[in-house]
């Protein structure tokens, strides 16, 4: 690994790896975050107008300076480097970048990278150990290669909504960008097993993923059993938390609140609940008779406050969980405990809370109170460092 | 690395690592399910009685053969070699294995691998450059150590049940185990950055996760805007698709379907829709007047086809997509072109259909049609193979 800018008290794993980000919004911003997490030197590469769109995008409207609160959670621990490429001179800056860099990410439309001359082929050859990480919607290829990679679009476009709520709702869409965090999550395995085979053989890679192919593993278990079946596997009509497993498994009101239950042996169920009506359900019942049971359990748990339902169930040893918001959450001691929050320093000293990564290794939290830098804040710096500027003469 | 049965003409990155996976359920061993698609040797350690309990995890009450359909999706490419953690003499066999491993990985309770004997501090005196990967519920401290580390219940607790469905609905689970699979997905990034730092210091690490702090990273954009603000996000009134996003994102029911709109201007919006009651609203007021635009939206979406509206946007370039279940996805050429279905081949002949990996390496998909292992089945091979009898006498 090329080893430059790494600090030298740097004891994470990924020391020493430089990665090129040519990334915007969420998917290829969330994979140099956690690349950064474990250690890496990741460079944003950004055109000098407005760079990543992410930094212009609002969330709830919040703003840190002149940039989204969401820019600034997902692009902290990194520099940023303004270069416009469709200028010879600042290209040429970039490939001698590129040429000492192990990773380049991108997750710009297909064909874009390849038009501004900066294609897998083209640069494999300047660095035949370069690690290239692309991802796009639907692939490089195909009828759908124009399609906009969008989150939403793309959980509509995979039946991915037919998953939460109940049979009768209407699709009903994951509230979070589910999409481009695993899509990101993946092209990190990606990227990381190819550094791992570059130790052996010198060479690197090109790593594909696609938001459509991410959301479709991500249902692996839905799609193996229509597959297999035929039948597409339907939400409960009733508490539906997965439409592949039997009764109980939902959520339930109860006459304070909501209750939790995963897998639970119906009779140990009935006696911990006290619900007789449970009764004339056996195991084998489970699914055949699903959403009768769950209509059942739904009727009696509406009688008593959760505590005293959790209290039964406990004492069998069953699972069930209260349902928490945000709020009721971080005033738990086991919340404390994780120590999740940590507070990113702005160059103008105002900090910004937010959660640190989730990996630890060797015991310890990785946190880092590096800001996300403003736009082109480290091209100066990172010129004379890697010595750009001789590629333009 | 040990390069022990690594094939010959194996052409993946992870080719020579080999993986003990001491895993059962969901998050673990779709974590030895990546690095075996991308061609590390794993090996599940069972006990001789049951197994990996996913053996007996009906969904849907699908079965192959004697194992669950899930247990099959999840465990293909795989070997299985039976143990009695509780013989000396069988542990010593195992101590022998981890001497030869990469990589071992577990999702056990806190303190039963360490009552086993096979602690990260034991194994490391064995074997420095091994990485220990553990997945836990709630961390192996702390005042949570004990709760049970289920998916639904980790959703619960985490607040992600206040992202998905709108204001007034009871709180909406993720209709798929979520923190199983984005914990599992981290393990690997975890395992694989210590795998590329191994290869520098000859040293191998302890990574942990748990599905609690996987499930609060995903939702780092929603907690960073709490912990801003000191208020809560909250899911819009109709039509959440993402608490922290502005009108018009969201999912409308048509006159015959529904479709999904992305983040679009209100002004063009209007103009592609013929939509004149959005006039109203200006672009500064989607996150003030969300709900509002989100009614009359959804009003005016009611009164003609999908087809009809999509074809409105799509010339104007705005982001929407009709809502598709698994069953009209399959039927799409887009879809046909991504070949995203593989065939595992049981040892009785009879195929079982399941979605490949969806990572890419130089252009090339990742198929394998190895199927789940029978239990035990690689045993003797494998003691024979790693010289593990004379770890007995």
């Amino acid at each position: 690994m090329s080893d430059k800018g790494a600090s030298p008290n740097n004891p994470l794993p990924l020391k020493g790896v430089l990665v090129l980000e040519f990334c915007q919004y969420l998917s290829g911003p969330s994979a140099g975050l956690r690349l950064a997490d474990l250690g890496a030197r990741v460079i944003k590469i950004e055109n000098p107008g407005k760079g990543d769109l992410c930094r212009i995008l609002p969330i709830k409207n919040r703003w840190v300076g002149e940039n989204s609160l969401l820019f600034h959670t997902i692009n902290r621990n990194k520099e940023s480097y303004t270069v416009n490429l469709k200028s010879p001179e600042e290209l040429a800056e970039i490939l001698e970048l590129i040429r000492q860099a192990d990773v380049v990410m991108h997750n710009f439309r297909p064909g874009v990278m390849e038009k501004l001359g900066l294609g897998y082929e083209k640069l494999k050859g300047l660095n035949p150990g370069l690690v290239y990480a692309e991802i796009s919607g639907y692939g490089s290829r195909g009828p759908w290669v124009k399609k906009p990679g969008q989150d939403l679009l793309l959980q509509a476009m995979t039946g991915l909504m037919y998953a939460s709520g109940d049979r009768h709702d209407p699709p009903v869409p994951f509230g979070l960008a589910i999409g481009d965090i695993l899509c990101g999550a993946q092209i990190v395995q990606g990227i990381l097993a190819a550094l791992v085979s570059r130790n052996r053989s010198g060479k690197g890679a090109k790593i594909e993923l696609s938001l459509f192919e991410s959301l479709l593993d991500f249902q692996f278990e839905l799609l193996t059993t229509y597959f297999a079946g035929g039948q597409r596997p339907l939400r409960s009509k009733v508490q539906n938390a997965h439409p592949l497993l039997g009764a109980p498994y939902g959520i339930y009101a109860t006459r304070d609140g909501h209750m939790a239950i995963a897998m639970v042996p119906l009779k140990t169920l009935e006696e911990a609940l006290g619900c007789k009506a449970l009764g004339r359900f056996t195991q084998e019942m489970v699914f055949t008779h699903r959403d009768k049971i769950k209509k059942v359990l739904a009727d009696h748990l509406a009688s008593d406050n959760t505590a005293f339902w959790l209290a039964g169930m406990r004492e069998k040893g069953l699972w069930a969980m209260d349902v928490k918001n945000w709020k009721a959450l971080k005033q738990e001691a086991g919340y404390k405990h994780m120590k999740l929050e940590q507070k990113v320093r702005l160059p103008d000293g105002q900090p910004v809370l937010t959660n640190r990564c989730p990996i630890r290794i060797d015991g310890k939290r990785l946190v880092s109170d590096r800001p996300a830098p403003a736009l082109g804040t480290d091209s100066e710096k990172i010129r004379k460092e890697f010595n750009l500027f001789k590629a333009t003469t």
